[in-house]
């Protein structure tokens, strides 16, 4: 029997009306003859509520308990929606994602999946029934609750499509599938059929609302994902592994297919450090010991024996980083630190670009033309990302959208 | 090292504040030396509202997914009170009803426990660690979550409590204590310093806000129960094996140890139906399958042959109730059903009653000379209970309460 593993996000099912749209569609599914499992996520903004708790009873909530309190969410959703199922007239079992056989290590909060045991969910498909798991969390081999991190329920769906053979994995959320770039800053962006899972990679890592983690897996294992609307019945977006090759056939001469945005982003340079071997270690080590990731660094070339060291975190993680990077800089032997929190990547994503002549001069005329300043620059294979100011990602955007020829026809 | 198991209530862990309250009572416990297991409730009213929600999405919700839905609210008083503890420098760990080793048959939202696995616990302990239990559930050999009812988290504290071998069961709650009656109905009721485990029995199953089934199981495992205030630190009630011997020598002319009342009473009458062998069972059989519990059961005597036949069951289930019994009585012939929703339970309750004389006689006395009506008796071995009406059930509890001598001096 085909098999379907179709994921519900937080929007979807954020209060009972919601809840029994989800029931509807996933029994719809159902009534197609496949087997189906569905992996749903936390209830609206429960995931946040929940922190909130947390830090009203602990100013740094232990990791562990965290988990616990978190992994209440999505149980919440999974019983409620199989509740709906079973109520109209369909087999139905909610599974948490101990039952569920979500394996894991024990970093607590951001847990990797270390395997797969499908034994449960092979018998309630094999019995007829549909399988509702709670997303987001798994089980260490002691026994204890983990979660995967933020937005890792698409992750689970993920995981479970490739270890059960599913033909693909349907993410139904808010939106109604993969936009060549955002459409609240872009009017013109166009939604994609299809997109290759490097290019979606970074359209995820560089600001799009998937979880980078979970295109990864797709990728890894080849699981198709749609990524659609749970409100809708309009055909969605295709993230597979051919898409790439095919669409170069046709359309050479253009392999950009989406603009990136992020206003998540604060910068740092550390000023008139020595120039020797080591210092980018014992700047990001420590950095990376309290947990921030950095982003986007340059160092600027040496100046009499000096350098200056820029790089980018999330706007949250701001104080925290100019504290520690303060202390190390005096250890060096620097002149000081200087930051800006108003900052933005703007990235354009398309295979091939690395490869290809002309998309970087294309991408800073066009923002040069805007009247817009380049902060820094970084890049990778199939992306170029420009730091700009955040009051101007959406000029940014546009024009890049434009330049590139991917407006939809007005 | 000695062991005390605690156990606090939905309302001392109605928010992050009486949370934080709840966990340095813990860790007082802890620092007085004793190995700690605390057991929690649901915050407030989230189990009410989870069965709101539960409403909402199917018309009749499904005992399995409804049992996964409602042990979350547990789960998460636990993660948060182990939070806090462990933000505040003590070890300690959440463990839900699974990983505490809660065994327990399948009958979902009213489980039985079978079997009680301390091995985690027990390690937890030897760490050093305070143990803070999701309260109300278990899990089966199946390993699907189960409930085992309404006010169940006292269950969970005292079968641990007995299963470890505590010193004694600590219930926390915002009473400060077992009362010789309602204290809303009576003012001049007086908190017991200890009573014994069958008059507490008598008690909760006849209106004190204590469930039955725990006080049975410290009652069989010999398990001393403290009912106290979360709130303050005044002495509770001691609820233990030894209580009526002990007042008996001193108190031997007053057996009467409290006042319970219930006002969630309702009638049904089912009149001249023929009286021959089996009318009771072809009535009551048809209640159980639909889960109606029948308390209170008076049988008129024949009269030509035919009889009336009168009970009670609990306010919300008198509609349910009618429409069965409507049917069966027109298959037995009857002459149709009657039923009124406004009455009361009153009880005295106390060891010896049955064996004394004169307690009977008082009791209706004390009634009859506040003009109040006795709709139905029913006694047990240390029970008398009245039906009253329920505009009349503050005057009875006060009139009983001075009738047998329990008001506290003014």
């Amino acid at each position: 029997m085909a098999l379907v593993v179709q994921k519900y996000g937080g929007s979807s099912l954020a209060d009972s009306s919601k809840i029994r749209n989800v029931a509807a569609r996933i029994a719809r599914a159902k009534d197609c003859g496949s087997g189906v499992v569905a992996v749903v996520s936390a209830m609206g903004d429960t995931t946040d509520e929940l922190i909130e708790l947390a830090e009203e009873v602990s100013d740094s909530p232990d990791l562990r308990e965290l988990d616990v309190l978190l992994s209440t969410g999505e149980l919440r959703s999974c019983a409620l929606v199989a509740m709906c199922l079973k109520s109209a007239g369909y087999h139905a079992v909610s599974l948490s994602g101990a039952q569920a056989g979500i394996k894991t290590d024990d970093q607590f909060g951001m847990a990797k999946i270390a395997g797969l045991d499908t034994e449960r969910i092979m018998a309630e498909l094999d019995g007829g029934k549909i399988v509702v798991v709670a997303g987001f969390q798994g089980i260490t081999p002691g026994m204890d609750i983990t979660t995967l991190g933020r937005g890792a329920s698409d992750l689970t769906a993920i995981a479970l499509a490739a270890g059960l053979g599913a033909r693909r994995c349907e993410v139904y959320t808010d939106v109604d599938g993969i936009y060549t770039a955002d459409p609240r800053l872009v009017p013109r962006a166009a939604k994609m059929d299809e997109i290759g899972f490097e290019e979606m990679l970074e359209l995820a890592s560089y600001g799009a609302k998937m979880n980078p983690r979970s295109i990864e897996l797709g990728m890894v294992y080849d699981t198709p994902i749609v990524v659609a609307s749970s409100f809708s019945d309009v055909p969605g977006t295709l993230i597979h592994g051919e898409a790439d090759m095919n669409r170069n056939v046709g359309e050479i001469r253009n392999r950009v297919s989406g603009i990136a945005s992020d206003t998540n982003v604060a910068k740092i340079t550390v000023q008139g450090v020595r120039d020797r071997p080591g210092i980018a270690a014992s700047l990001f080590e420590p950095l990376a010991d309290v947990g921030i990731s950095v982003d986007v660094i340059v160092q600027n070339a040496s100046d009499g024996g000096t350098t200056d060291l820029t790089f980018t975190v999330k706007r949250d993680d701001l104080r925290r980083a100019e504290s520690v990077v303060r202390r190390v800089s005096e250890d060096l032997g620097g002149r000081g630190i200087v930051s800006a929190l108003d900052l933005a990547k703007v990235s354009i994503v398309g295979t091939g670009i690395q490869d290809a002549p002309g998309y970087a001069s294309t991408m800073f005329r066009a923002l040069a033309d805007e009247g817009i300043n380049i902060e820094m620059i970084t890049t990778s294979e199939i992306r170029i990302t420009c730091i700009v100011s955040a009051r101007q990602v959406g000029e940014a955007s546009r024009a890049l959208h434009t330049a590139f020829d991917l407006d939809a026809p007005s």
